[in-house]
């Protein structure tokens, strides 16, 4: 699909390199693929790559479209008092999929990685490489520890919003976060931690 | 599909009774559907499908495909001390993933409740009668504790035998039994979350 005559800004340039990314991420994995490779693909130099996205991470994004952006989950988890890190993961989780904008390609992954192993590895790879691995350096914090947050919020949006369990799929959002913030602040901080001093705190 | 000289015992009947009852709690939902109307349907005598299957409960398990017996889970919640609910929970439930025979039909479950709002309904309002209404009632535990349980339970089994992150995927099961049970029995006793306390009580 190479054509001549391409500049900064023209959208069939930038759908070449979302195309080339999706097949390079594809047959190499999200460290195995590189601006390089995918940019030859598509017929542009590299600097035009980098001149559109910025980083691999944000070619990534764009080409397989990935709800949100991993920058700000970490940014999330780590701007602020760490023993409130439960609630601002699990205020910022369920903010994800209330909103109608991010919730149907949240869905449409969610359903990709539960079906299709190949997506699954790239996606495994992607987040354990750009959400996993700074969280776990930044806070010190086992990466197995942090899978199971991970767990527990995944679990949370399909019983919530996508099977829709009664009472939970009605329930009050700030009821949710109440009772899930505990949860995912045990995992991440490794502490105990008493609903009723959470509550204390609020 | 109806045939004469049906006798119990007779596999031709069984399959009659298990497709009708698929069209009947498809039709009518759990709730609504009746052994009676299932019985009317394959041609054969509601006596003959309670000989058959014993209650509207197994033949919905039977005509489903539910991987386990509803019962059986109810019986691991309540039998035995209230303070280790977390950990026989956590342990059984991923018992059902480990085991070859019980997951395969775990993750077809996963998959069409997850796809298909009619399958999604259905198993809902089974699980909320078969399950959450029994433990409920017997714990005096509120039924949005029991969902979010259930959210952590079914993340616990994407993020580890579904997707396979790792290192969940690799851990051994006494660590993620740990680490979890200390969630399940929060959410179920509505105490805090103390790994420390249960550690101490191993």
């Amino acid at each position: 699909m190479a054509q001549a005559g391409r500049r900064p800004g023209n959208s069939n340039t930038r759908e070449a390199v979302l195309a080339a990314a999706r097949n390079q991420f594809s047959a190499k994995g999200y460290q195995g693929a590189t601006i390089r490779g995918i940019a030859a693909e598509a017929g542009v130099n590299a600097a035009m790559v980098h001149h559109f996205f910025g980083s691999k991470e944000a070619v990534f994004g764009a080409a397989l479209r990935v709800p949100v952006d991993p920058q700000r989950v970490v940014g999330t988890i780590l701007d602020g008092p760490r023993e409130q890190i439960g609630e601002r993961l699990a205020r910022m989780f369920l903010g994800f999929w209330q909103d109608t904008e991010t919730r149907a390609p949240f869905l449409a992954l969610l359903r990709s990685v539960t079906s299709d192993d190949r997506t699954a590895a790239l996606f495994k790879e992607f987040v354990g490489e750009a959400v996993f691995s700074r969280v776990s350096e930044a806070l010190g914090v086992p990466r197995l520890r942090l899978n199971l947050a991970m767990t527990q919020m995944v679990g949370l949006a399909i019983g919530r919003f996508v099977i829709g369990v009664e009472p939970l799929r009605e329930a009050d959002t700030e009821e949710v976060v109440e009772l899930v913030a505990p949860v995912i602040q045990y995992y991440l901080t490794g502490t105990g931690v008493d609903p009723t001093i959470h509550q204390a705190q609020n």
